[in-house]
């Protein structure tokens, strides 16, 4: 029996979210350890040491070799463990619009969301003096233009992000798009192809988008009542 | 014989200069097609047509397959041609270690050198209101940050990002790091361990690499003589 993959996971990241509901569906036998990374507790000496040398969440472990970053750490996992093939087809094309499709993310939304969030999220909660509406607008204004465009352009109707099935595309990208919520964002509204699609993620990977996504969503009521 | 694979490209972009290397280096035929960003060609309708529906520099048509991003595109080629074992070995662990490397390259020193350059390069030529000294010097902290966790974290003398030989991780590295110089920043002064990993990778693309930055090293120099 192989050992275990020590998985470190915050579930309000989105790669650690990503990677909880994989960990399930494929049925990869792991062993879960929560950090809390708003405490701070992936920065200690330790985890950097006996972790990540960077302090990143989500990492793991796999028979004592060190892995982090989410997108990584999917695609060794599809090379190591028994995955059923639709998660990351062979097939050349179809896997070179999954690697395109995850840059554009990672250039564009990703990108986007983030500093909306923080922001945003600094503006309502921590006063920082360097925050201010007006970036807060320019950023909002940029989420909703990448919105728009994944709507356009890459999402067609009854269909996953690149082809029939569901792909580690379509997770990492409901995970990110999850993400606005936190600053009281609704990035379906308006946009039912997105919402339509996000629906069949969901169903598709219930009840494990359902768990990795608890404690989000009590995050994000808990911050919206604050506001 | 298979038809060579049509290259778009702009030596200016970081992307392209990489793949001009790749493909010269490992022979793949390609039929180069250079496209002028900064005049604009990339943002035609003609352009999203035919190439690239996001309108991206560097793009490639493989016996009518459309794909763009630079990774994306190196890792299709590495699938698709035959391309020595080095570039982007199978062994499961060194790819994910190449891996890693690239999304904390896309991460960080990506994300900070491309907004120091633009916001040096708008307040230096344009002067956009939007830019400013203070924010200059704040990304340029941010990029010498980057590259001093480059310096201390990944690279070890004599050797390549990630191991004895060659990566694609060292080629899209090179491109990037060279990148600043156009606002006038050297990124190896008092950095002797990039310094001399510079070196290694550009002797081993001798004559590709000087042949990919020549037109790069001549605005830089106009760049520098304009202020």
């Amino acid at each position: 029996m192989p050992r275990p993959v020590k998985f470190f996971y915050d579930l309000l990241s989105t790669h650690s979210r990503a990677l909880y509901m994989f960990f399930e569906a494929t049925k990869i036998p792991y062993d879960p350890i929560p950090v809390c990374a708003t405490k701070g507790e992936h920065l200690t000496d330790e985890y950097r040491e006996c972790v990540n040398r960077f302090q990143q969440v989500p990492s793991i472990i796999d028979d004592g070799f060190k892995l982090s970053n989410g997108v990584t750490i999917l695609k060794y996992l599809i090379r190591e463990k028994l995955i059923p093939e639709h998660w990351y087809p062979r097939d050349s094309q179809l896997r070179a619009k999954i690697d395109e499709y995850l840059e554009w993310q990672h250039d564009n939304s990703s990108k986007v969301c983030n500093a909306f969030v923080q922001e945003k999220w600094s503006l309502q909660n921590i006063e920082d003096e360097r925050s201010s509406e007006q970036k807060v607008e320019e950023y909002r204004r940029q989420v909703e233009q990448n919105l728009n465009q994944l709507e356009r352009e890459w999402l067609v109707p009854g269909r996953f992000i690149i082809g029939d099935r569901i792909t580690i595309a379509d997770i990492l990208a409901a995970c990110e798009i999850e993400q606005p919520k936190i600053v009281g964002m609704d990035p379906f509204q308006g946009r039912p192809k997105l919402a339509a699609w996000l629906e069949k993620v969901r169903f598709t990977m219930t009840p494990y988008y359902q768990e990795a996504h608890q404690d989000f969503y009590k995050f994000t009521e808990k911050a919206a009542a604050k506001n």
